[in-house]
């Protein structure tokens, strides 16, 4: 049960937590903050939380548990404005999709990792960011993975995971490298792609015409290049060394694919193509 | 109207399109014809074809339209069967998703492009392949391209622009180096990138933890990946030049990105995601 929730940064994300909390039953009070009062009036109208404050000091200010659900490039920010008014018994945690830079990140501003930082990245969205979007069911049954330090607090830690699964999510635990590894290739290598596909596209001469031809293939495909471009930018450069390393090892897979096409090589190509429709087809199941 | 028409390969493509033209009421006896007795009895219980005939030459006789919803690459093993029996009167269409290498198939078998010969592409689908799967609605508002050459007979046209309208569709008409151009950006070569990823993932050691973390973004980026394997190996050697220089395109900005990344360069990223993202957001309205 948490008394006083600080969610800064009410959008998709922080936002469908308080819900998720409201609907448990699992929050008392939620506090929001962000830099933009017309942003949290909205959060506030929409019933997402039940009061806000402009003053980041104020808003973490006794809370039991504070929520960083701001993209990954102003983390170090937030835990500055914070860090006067941060009571060590409050449980902090973030929802970055790159947690290495967060810890970096922490530990610059704080001196050290406090113990009673817990990273944290639930795996779920959709391509909206605001608000508005925000929905109580979007962490059903979804995956949140920790990556709790050797020093990390445990009853910071279990506090994190009850909150998580009072808001309907799957808690998992993992060490921050393999944490990072791990979504460069099923989550930030994607939306490269995704992002260099329609980019591409884009810059044709005859673009207008190119996206007019595009059916229900390319609509699902691309979905994820709608995501928030700020948040992307972020990512991208919170997670550099796993990313790069998906990206070069992709485009190896491109090279098979592009080789096979030019040297019309139809066994490679049926192999490579039968392969990854059983993975994917694995996956679905 | 279309008193006999003959569906040769009785697939989602064939199947939909004699599913459709039976609801309007355009056409009065569907018969299919395919290599696998079994497949072809299947479609018989599902009401999608009146008839089956295991004999090419039996299937198109007395047709007054053919349709070929084979693979690309059986095009031409289809049209050296169908020959001796095929009227001149006949009207004869296509649904593959390369053009010049089907008008190529047909114009080696037949010594010339027969007049009556009609290139056509409906831009529909699923990643599904087969008859089970094929649903009448599936070319509702969806386009479907006609690539008629110098010589194609107008009254041939006219009636396969009809019959594809009737069966729901939007019918445009385009040039066949054209229409590979824009397969090759909007369909082809997102494929391959789907294909590429879910390779690329499925070889890595640690695979199965890498997709179970995998989220509903990679869920839908990664859905043209069950694709019918054989298909689009055909596609890939049907439409190599255009899918090459589409790829290389593709790299180009897929470099661009890496670059940038590897430059913590955060104004290009943001730059690429925001342009990325402005086009699929106006593409989806």
């Amino acid at each position: 049960m948490i008394n006083r929730l600080c969610i800064i940064g009410v959008g998709l994300i922080g936002g469908s937590l308080a819900l998720a909390l409201r609907r448990s039953g699992h929050v008392k009070q939620v506090i929001g903050h962000s830099r933009d009062a017309a942003h949290l009036q909205k959060a506030l109208e929409l019933g997402v939380i039940d009061a806000y404050e402009l003053d980041p000091c104020k808003a973490v200010a006794g809370a039991d548990v504070v929520v960083l659900a701001v993209p990954l490039g102003a983390i170090a920010t937030v835990c500055e404005l914070i860090k006067p008014a941060l009571d060590p018994a409050v449980v902090l945690t973030d929802v970055g999709s790159a947690k290495q830079s967060v810890v970096n990140d922490v530990a610059r501003i704080f001196g050290h990792v406090p113990p009673r930082f817990v990273p944290g990245h639930p795996i779920a969205g959709t391509e909206k960011s605001r608000v508005e979007a925000a929905f109580s069911e979007l962490y059903d049954g979804r995956r949140v993975i920790l990556t709790p330090l050797a020093d990390t607090d445990v009853q910071a830690l279990a506090r994190v995971r009850e909150m998580w699964q009072s808001a309907g999510a799957i808690v998992e635990e993992m060490d921050v490298a393999h944490h990072d590894l791990v979504l460069a290739a099923t989550s930030h290598l994607p939306h490269m792609l995704a992002f260099g596909l329609v980019d591409s596209l884009a810059r044709m001469n005859d673009h207008d015409e190119i996206f007019r031809y595009a059916a229900g293939g390319f609509r699902d495909f691309t979905r994820i290049a709608s995501g928030d471009p700020v948040m992307w930018r972020d990512i991208c450069l919170a997670n550099p060394e796993a990313l790069l390393e998906m990206m070069a090892r992709y485009e190896n897979d491109l090279h098979d694919i592009k080789h096979a096409i030019t040297a019309a090589d139809g066994d490679s190509l049926l192999e490579i193509f039968t392969r990854a429709k059983q993975a994917r087809d694995k996956f679905v199941k």
